[in-house]
């Protein structure tokens, strides 16, 4: 068990080694703090909706906004139809901010590229199960192939998550959440590749299962997240918000950010 | 035939729309300009080098500073092992400059990829001949793909270019330049993928061997180039040429595009 900041009371985003929250049960935090049903807050925009030719400038705007984490889209164009950045990128950026970089990795071989992500400063390293389990079931030897990536991620300084596409059940991840492998899930909440798409509703049993069974889990939501839809997502359990559009494309990103994390907090206390 | 600026005259990075300067035999390049071998001489500074976090701000600096094209390196961690950027960088960055952006796309289907590079403002698509000639070779299958990506290049309105790595021949590419479907040549004096690697002097006889038979083909040059190493680019009949590091690591990148771009036009002159 640790003492972590409450929600609210300022954005550390220098905060760039994350541990697990305790283990087993409820967690406390803060004192005085009231108990919670899931881990902190974050909210983390993406930068997918960021003007990329002036990123440093786009991302200390947000961190100015009060987000906790910086959403990095990498994608190679091969796991899924688009081409967005890689490591040198995220290099870049790094020498411009302290901010925790929450790397999502829509890459065919994230196996071959966690050194260079590392290398780059990335923070949170987040991979897709697709990449060894195709159809989204896991057997013996997929599992190995995601723990063995899980332990090679931690072991270059990152830590591991890993994203589930829409179709793939929560029950595939299970093995390497208990395990203590896998500490975060990423639930999308649209098919991976693009931004802006519409918000999956029917994902949010996947995010309540994930909850029920792992208080302690960090579970983040990616796709369609808005004022509109984080009530949802919050309802269901998921604690790490990623939103684009809805943050990027406002005129008040300060206040969506600030909405986001109100919905996470107040269902995060109610459920407690 | 077309009047076009002579060297030295000022930097229009506004001019997206590039014709092929006449065709056969010597150009004339301006009012009282005395003949060339070659096309206008460009300077393309490649992004590769620069802080990617604030593209927009490097890019309008090497534009102040006498660059004619921005070089931008699109690299799909599949044609070449290194994963850099995509379309949706180049739209960004579209959006602030008026400057011809030069896209060399080490992608592994660059076929897939030519509608979203126009979409995002590329107005040159480079691509590898080894794409469809993996051993660099060109036989009646890949001289007919590659013609037909040429046109579909051509119909989206950027202007296509043959790259060349330094084990494939120049004889490779010369059906498609004699047929009018690429005007623009990419010798590779580096194996493509990252900086900062050393010139291949060696490569020098494919410029040769392709300037001597085209005086009208825009020669590119890429890899190791600086002011140490373009006198031999120049002489064997390069006009275009990238530099990344050596611009960009420079405190006057100015003085480098300048010395770049006198060796080319001294050597334009001479030959004439």
């Amino acid at each position: 068990m640790r003492w972590v900041r409450r929600a609210g009371e300022g954005n550390e985003n220098v905060e760039r080694s994350v541990e697990r929250v305790g283990a087993g049960g409820m967690a406390l935090y803060g004192k005085g703090a009231v108990p919670r049903d899931r881990p902190q807050t974050r909210i983390a925009p993406s930068i997918l909706s960021a003007d990329f030719a002036r990123l440093a400038e786009e991302c200390a705007r947000m961190v100015s906004c009060g987000a906790d984490w910086l959403h990095v889209d990498a994608m190679d164009g091969h796991f899924v139809p688009n081409l967005t950045l890689g490591p040198p990128i995220v290099k870049s950026l790094r020498a411009h901010t302290n901010a925790y970089l929450d790397c999502h990795c829509m890459l065919s071989d994230p196996s071959f590229w966690a050194e260079e992500f590392a290398k780059a400063g990335t923070d949170g390293y987040t991979f897709h199960l697709e990449v060894f389990a195709p159809d989204g079931i896991i057997d013996a030897e997929s599992e190995a192939k995601t723990r063995e990536l899980c332990q090679k991620v931690k072991a270059l300084g990152m830590r591991p998550g890993i994203a589930l596409k829409p179709a793939t059940p929560w029950t595939s991840v299970k093995p390497l959440v208990e395990s203590n492998d896998c500490d975060f899930v990423l639930v999308m909440t649209v098919e991976p590749g693009f931004g802006g798409q519409k918000f999956q509703a029917e994902q949010m049993a996947k995010v309540k299962a994930l909850r029920q069974a792992f208080p302690n889990l960090d579970i983040q939501v990616d796709g369609g997240l808005a004022p509109s839809t984080v009530d949802m997502a919050a309802q269901a359990g998921a604690n790490v918000i990623v939103a684009g559009s809805a943050v990027f494309g406002s005129e008040k990103p300060e206040e969506v950010i600030r909405q986001l994390r109100a919905s996470v907090d107040q269902c995060a206390t109610e459920s407690a």
